[in-house]
């Protein structure tokens, strides 16, 4: 290609609202436009490598034995209704009528549509187990799109459904594309961890893996041990008890202290010289409506996950102060567990506690000398908290938890039957009796990948792309194409390169050297030529993208330069 | 692939609602399947041809120096209120709103898109020529889906869009287009015909080509000369006038003629034994809500593309009873020319008679020797007619028109400036004075192609497809699985051939060989062997689709013939 034809501008400056890295670079390296909140043109750059993507995980789908199929993005309201899902999924989920004033969702994800499709299209056990994928644009109205890439609202995605007749096979099938998908995390040069997750709206029973990109700008948090594999979203992630020393005098009988204006627990602290794993929080949450207190210790933090999936709750937000005042009898910042008379959620690390401080329930008042299961009851205890940096793996004897952040590019997922039986899917096994098909979805987002990467492989001048997904192999720079003997030497490389399959973009602009050095490092491309003044001897500057380290060669070392570290590539594509 | 692994069925019928070939033999096969009118999921049959289309577009559109990006489904209404297609595009646009109320379409094209990126993205006349293009889901909210993927209301479709600084460089960008189109026709084995079309509501000046494949299914009607290069669209072919020879005593004074019950054509012609090219019919339409009187020959039919564009109304339909005896003083059957108080279009046919019969404004009359310019003012005269089978060719001495039923899998527009005039897309001319930018537009119905390419090649047994689009190269029958000489020799032929590069579907289900033999026929691919009795002397039976002729052969001779056969194939994608 040459870049004097190239459709794409690159910018000196990316739009202010651009916050994250990835975001800023493919808009000021003409890869991706905005057309509207969460919504991209990718251009001619960006097509290219996300047309990469797709064929590194086109290829790992046909490794794994799934199927490419298509499934449409317009989809009848009504299959969402039978699935249960048309008003859980809420606005996110992007609905219209056609002329006939019929409903339709626009497809944020296909379980439904393969569902109903696996239900009429077969019924014997001997057409199990299968497995079908596709790569097709997906439609979310997020509330806060963002990120680019990241947090889109049109954007595309590999999903992936896989049938079997037996749990067993479910877990053949889960274990299968769980290798591919990391096949294709290690051939996107992906730093990822594969994590346990939570199984969240998309419901079923079973496992569920998520695959997240380390990135400090990932929404995600992710806890994994020091010392062994374990590694969980923070949603899902879980400590070992940890044991905790208490001295006797804590054992007394409650005793009720004067804590005016004191709400806080960075304000107890200071006010009763404290420490915050002696105190309890109590919160009031409304569940679909109804009030729920959560306890956690002083220095814990409530997750939320945990607590939904404990009550079944669709939705879970904090009471507004009127609310805690009828639950609690108190102003906000005074709640505690005694004699509340709402159900009560007891994390495991607050029934542990041989006493604690804790709200009154009255204005200005605290307990000290709260003993859980003595001064109120502990009746629904369990796990309800985030896990903090530095508590103990569940896993392992010796390990403790690091906290990362992380961009979910990938998500595994053992359905089981819920779609099955909410759509009726089932087939007849070897004894002729009907059963509920058994499933599973794995998604990626393609389009979300593209930024990951990104954001994992940049410097401050540009982006930094790897051979196997690059938009082009080479940047060949004619430094100035006034001067005849540079372009003859830059064409040369060009064609010969060409004619080796070797993808080439070629600036041929007519701009300073600068401003093509600047555009070069931004779009990132892993090798570059420079032909320069030295091109009169027949050299070149050859350096890759990644290190920059320069070095001057004749145009036969460089093309055999480029020959071999590309050979990998070149390779496979044979 | 191992058939018994394959994801979609074979169905012995269609469902009775498919009424073309290809649908009825898409669902059969398993190429594709319903979720809504209008509305299909491509199974993996179906989706290993589209992507060979895809491919094939793609390539030539590349070759052709098209850059290939992708723009969203969604998109602001905003673009489409600026360009004035918001009204005009009617029913067909699939609106909704966001979690916002923001008002979004479906695109079921482009231009509004591209046009506001192409301005925002440059300025200058050295960035142009450029074209790029995209292979992109469109939506449209067709009035009668129909035909399977014929007539859908989401489907595939490249659209590419060029951008010139003058209208010469748009005549290259569109020749350059026109010519890759030939090639896209050419390498998918399409019976097709370029021809001139009429510009229609998308709207701008210059020509337009449209791509007809021939199929008695299509739903436009091509008038191709028997001697010369001339084909258009009925909507716009034109023919040559004829010279036609009248009595001296058809010039007598108009004479009004009792006709009871008499209102057609065919009637009049009854009743008085005359010819109806001696007729004048007069059709009364309602022009965007003004009545409008058309004038052809009895012979002849009207062409309301052809009014549309001389009145330039953006709605024209029949008028309605009550209107045309409002607009005539007549019952429906007596309208016309004489004395008529609203616009008349008089076509050139009309305009050369020396006299004729007509309506007389009058329940049960009609006049005689009617003059036109004698008796009605010939003001407005032009082409305002169909072509008939026959006439004569408008472009050279001999030929005369024939008429083809086609599908449009193409067409190639000069849009000019209509879209960067209204959304203010300009470049700076050398001179630095703003100019509108040129455009053309080019789009290819990607999966309307896989219609129109099965409604070509097929016959009562199925699908017949050539090498370079079908879904496997060759089918590998296992006669019986449980015959281990049999299954050895397929299996072996499958793993050589697979390690070729060839691509192998593999019948090993456990079905009677009729049903094998029926559903391999049905899904046509273009090589089949059948291993069976012979097996036993290391013999198979080789046939093409495309002819059946059966072959005992050795495997080793089965073995090079297929490799033979699909050299061609096996070249291109080295």
């Amino acid at each position: 290609m040459r870049q004097s034809s190239l459709f794409s501008s690159t910018l000196r400056e990316a739009p202010s609202d651009a916050e994250a890295v990835n975001h800023q670079l493919m808009l000021r390296a003409g890869f991706i436009r905005q057309l509207a909140a969460g919504i991209y043109t990718y251009m001619p750059l960006g097509r290219r490598v996300l047309r990469k993507l797709e064929q590194i995980v086109r290829e790992e789908m046909d490794r794994a034995g799934a199927q490419e199929m298509l499934m449409p993005a317009l989809q009848p309201a009504e299959l969402w209704k039978q699935s249960g899902r048309y008003t859980v999924y809420g606005p996110e989920l992007i609905r219209l009528k056609d002329r006939h004033d019929r409903e339709f969702a626009l497809g944020p994800t296909h379980e439904e549509v393969i569902t109903t499709l696996v239900k009429n299209e077969f019924s014997s056990y001997r057409r199990l187990p299968v497995a079908v994928y596709q790569i097709q644009t997906k439609f979310r109205d997020e509330p806060r799109p963002r990120f680019g890439l990241l947090r889109g609202r049109e954007f595309l995605m590999k999903d992936a459904y896989s049938f079997d007749a037996t749990w067993e096979g479910l877990d053949t099938s889960y274990r299968r594309m769980y290798d591919a998908y990391v096949r294709i995390m290690e051939r996107c040069g992906l730093n990822y961890r594969a994590v346990e997750a939570d199984a969240g709206a998309i419901g079923g029973e079973g496992g569920t893996h998520e695959f997240m990109a380390l990135a400090d700008i990932g929404e995600d948090t992710i806890a994994a041990c020091t010392c062994c594999g374990y590694a969980a979203n923070l949603e899902k992630a879980q400590s070992r008890a940890e044991s905790h020393t208490y001295t006797d005098a804590e054992r007394n009988r409650m005793e009720k202290i004067h804590t005016p204006h004191v709400r806080t627990i960075e304000q107890l602290k200071q006010y009763l010289h404290a420490e915050p794993r002696d105190m309890i929080k109590t919160l009031i949450y409304m569940a679909d409506g109804k009030p729920l207190a959560v306890l956690v210790r002083g220095d814990h933090e409530v997750n939320e996950t945990k607590v939904k999936n404990e009550v079944g709750a669709l939705e879970l937000e904090l009471a507004d102060a009127q609310t805690t005042t009828a639950a609690t009898g108190a102003p906000v910042g005074f709640a505690g567990p005694v004699g509340l008379q709402i159900p009560v959620l007891v994390d495991a690390a607050v029934a542990q506690m041989p006493c604690a401080i804790a709200g009154a329930n009255e204005a200005d008042y605290h307990w000290k000398h709260v003993v859980p299961g003595r001064d109120f009851p502990v009746e629904r205890a369990g796990d309800f908290r985030n896990v903090n940096e530095g508590d103990r793996c569940p896993q392992c004897e010796d390990g403790s938890l690091q906290l990362f952040k992380g961009i979910e590019v990938g998500h595994v997922f053992k359905l089981g039957t819920k779609y099955s039986e909410a759509l009726g899917a089932r087939y007849l096994d070897a004894n002729g009796k009907e059963q509920p098909i058994i499933m599973g979805c794995y998604g990626i987002g393609v389009s979300r990948m593209l930024s990951a990467i990104i954001e994992q492989n940049h410097d401050e001048r540009g982006m930094i792309w790897s051979p196997a997904i690059a938009p082009y192999h080479v940047h060949i720079i004619a430094v100035s194409i006034k001067d005849e003997v540079q372009m003859r030497l830059a064409e040369e490389l060009y064609a010969r390169l060409r004619e080796r399959g070797i993808e080439v973009l070629l600036d041929d602009r007519d701009e300073r050297a600068g401003v093509k050095f600047n555009d070069s490092e931004l779009i990132g491309i892993p090798i570059r030529v420079v032909v320069g003044k030295h091109a009169a001897n027949g050299n070149v500057e050859y350096a890759e993208r990644k290190d920059n380290e320069k070095q001057l060669l004749s145009k036969e070392e460089a093309f055999s330069r480029i020959m071999e570290t590309l050979e990998p590539i070149l390779a496979r594509s044979r």
